[in-house]
């Protein structure tokens, strides 16, 4: 990288592809400016590698660059010895907001919120009101979209758009022209419970009151696009059988992308070693009708794969609260509607195939209309239970107190495994007993 | 439901648990005051519903309530035939906003922006800007946040944020205090680009502009949050192998709910079928041994979970644009490493509970040791084949200009398990040629 011309969009293009000492050399090549918006803009991880780097003379003036919440996430990423060091850093009235943030899980609302805001009194004119707000912007405060009006003990009464502020007549009472019907959060409001609440009111920002309706910070829009891109992701990584990955993909290191996918792999292959035991029931079966294991992958599979699109339709669905857990009743008569169909189609399909091959080469020898006829059967069996295996997992997880999402496709799919061998062979000795068994 | 008592938040609790009839019905119990913010609330599909059962003398009243681009929306839902009728309905300037909008694809920055911006004129003081917005405020602006100054011909020349207008002297020109570095979007910049423009940036709103520089509208983070919930939704249920449902869980009928799934489930299985031909092919060994087939779950269902793994991740990293087509080479080797890692993890597990079993039990007779060398040995193999095919495959169906998301962990699971067969039959003849077979 050229050191004289690097600009803060060349270094965000590359910022993924460099390990953490590049990052902070090639930092260093940023103008004053660029590097200012630069660490704004970086993850918290990557705003404490810089100011470790730092000379201590200036480590002072990144950190108090940030605003209280963003400086709270970045005490969280910090080693618990370095805390106190970059507590020391901060102004006194800042040190003091950080460590009340410091108190709330990363997760809630009180962990999201910025202490900051704009704030009025119910007694004030609309005209003195826009002069206060007008003066709090020159401050620190994390949004002027929403005035909070509040008592003297901090209670919330009223909040008003700097719009609405803009629109009443300039000599009205705040406490009679506010919105009083107002949407707030709890501090230990969960981070998903509060993104749902900005996607169906289309809110920029959330009050968040204590259990006595003392107003404690807002939550603004831009920090929920974050928890919602992150929440997902989170998710979509759990339904794909590993563990949450917590950094972006190239940023995790080779042990800890192993360690955190080897985890799921070993605990899935040990559930599947059970399919092992049940085939090994199975054997004299297979020795007598080695046909019988042509379709076991086919049969298997399919349920695998129905298990996978129900517990994942159902995941997503909790997630979004299109579905509650007392809905599992209703989910789960759909779902057996629906799985019933599909096994019917696949089973269809499966029959075909067989009748076909069979007619055509012979291929499945004197039985093989009968064999056509177990694997359909089979396939009908085995879909719909995947079907109902795979959407009611995610309920019975939440009903533990687990993360719906942990129900993935291959947790659910190695789960269908065994009792898919189970039915196929059930259906095989009903079918072919007499003749191929 | 009693009619006399029911409110906008139970009607919204209840919502989604109701018939499109029921909606209707339940609908016209809300107070007239309720009724306009549940209206405004509800998707457009909704909204177009309440209009069809509403009495053509007030049809009027409920879509102007609208902004242009949810009027937009909403007519994107009507059956072609209605279109023009409700558009009548409409207001002569929004009408022509509105058929603007319908140009635009509904997934572009041009289907997502309101015309409705605040703007202001570069040679204007300061102090003359805030008068100006002030009487913006009171039209039918989307947002006062920012204000955009343009030139005579609509050219975009900077930003304000009424912010930054808030603390600048009174009697500078706008021209002087405006940021000129700002962030724009074309109009037919596809909207996952966007919303990550918004989560990079930490913004509430994006010009849009066209070829010529000339502000077309504006994109608002209210959007964007349901747009990344949206995106993430679709992907979700593209991975776990069926169509996006487009619509909540409960809201989709059965035939359409199982003609999503069916297609998908359908072109797994004639993929799958692929393995009874293959394991056709190896009928004779599972006859001589059937031992062998004992272990065909386990085998191909650890390729298939680690598929789904690699898959999982660089579907996601790929649409959080942490992971570009460019690096695939770069994860193409980190995958390679990881897999032979989970390969040999799950190898010397394997081999272990064989090893076990048969000390204690002899259930693999004579080569029992032969066989634990052969499951490792083809779980190393599949699974480091899985984790490759699952990783590539994303980047593949990316060059191809499909999307990555279809590259889902049951689509990943069927492309493995025929090769699996094929590795773990080609391992066991290398390995028992001689001694089982």
């Amino acid at each position: 990288m050229d050191a004289a011309t690097v600009s803060a969009d060349e270094l965000h293009e590359a910022w993924r592809l460099l390990s953490p000492e590049e990052r902070v050399e090639s930092f260093g090549f940023l103008s004053p400016e660029e590097a200012q918006d630069f660490f704004l803009d970086v993850r918290p991880a990557d705003q404490l590698l810089i100011i470790r780097q730092s000379p201590p003379a200036i480590r002072r003036s990144w950190i108090r660059l940030l605003a209280p919440d963003d400086a709270a996430d970045l005490l969280q990423e910090a080693r618990p010895e370095e805390r106190a060091e970059l507590m020391a850093l901060l102004d006194p009235p800042t040190r003091r907001e950080v460590s009340t943030l410091l108190a709330y899980e990363e997760d809630d609302a009180g962990g999201l919120m910025s202490p900051r805001y704009a704030r009025l009194r119910p007694d004030m004119t609309v005209d003195e009101a826009i002069g206060y707000l007008r003066m709090q912007a020159r401050q620190n405060v994390e949004t002027i979209n929403y005035a909070y009006v509040l008592d003297s003990e901090q209670h919330l009464l009223g909040v008003m758009s700097l719009r609405e502020l803009f629109t009443a007549p300039g000599d009205r009472q705040v406490a009679d022209v506010m919105r009083t019907d107002l949407v707030s959060a709890a501090e230990d409001t969960d981070q998903e419970v509060i993104s749902q609440l900005f996607s169906r009111y289309d809110l920029i920002a959330v009050p968040v009151v204590d259990p006595e309706g003392r107003m404690k910070g807002i939550v603004t829009v831009d920090d929920i696009v974050d928890v919602v891109e992150q929440e997902a992701t989170e998710d979509i990584q759990k339904m794909g059988g590993s563990e949450a990955l917590d950094a972006p993909y190239l940023q995790v290191g080779m042990l800890s992308m192993v360690r955190k996918r080897a985890g799921w792999l070993s605990a899935l292959f040990l559930g599947e070693l059970l399919t092992a035991t049940a085939m090994g029931y199975y054997e004299k079966e297979i020795a007598r009708a080695a046909v019988l294991a042509v379709f076991i992958p086919l049969i298997i599979s399919s349920g695998g794969n129905s298990g996978s699109q129900a517990t994942t339709l159902i995941i997503r669905a909790l997630a979004l609260s299109e579905v509650r857990l007392r809905d599992w009743w209703r989910v789960f008569r759909r779902e057996f509607a629906a799985g019933l169909g599909l096994g019917a189609i696949l089973g269809a399909l499966g029959f075909t195939r067989i009748v076909i091959w069979q007619k055509a080469f012979g291929t499945y020898g004197a039985h093989g209309f009968l064999i056509a006829f177990t694997v359909a059967m089979s396939l009908v069996g085995v879909v719909l239970w995947g079907t109902l295996i795979g959407s009611s997992l995610p309920f019975v997880l939440r009903r533990l107190g687990f993360d719906p999402a942990s129900a993935s496709a291959p947790f659910v799919a190695t789960l269908v495994d065994v009792t898919g061998l189970i039915i196929y062979f059930s259906v095989a000795s009903l079918i072919l007993r007499g003749t191929l068994l």
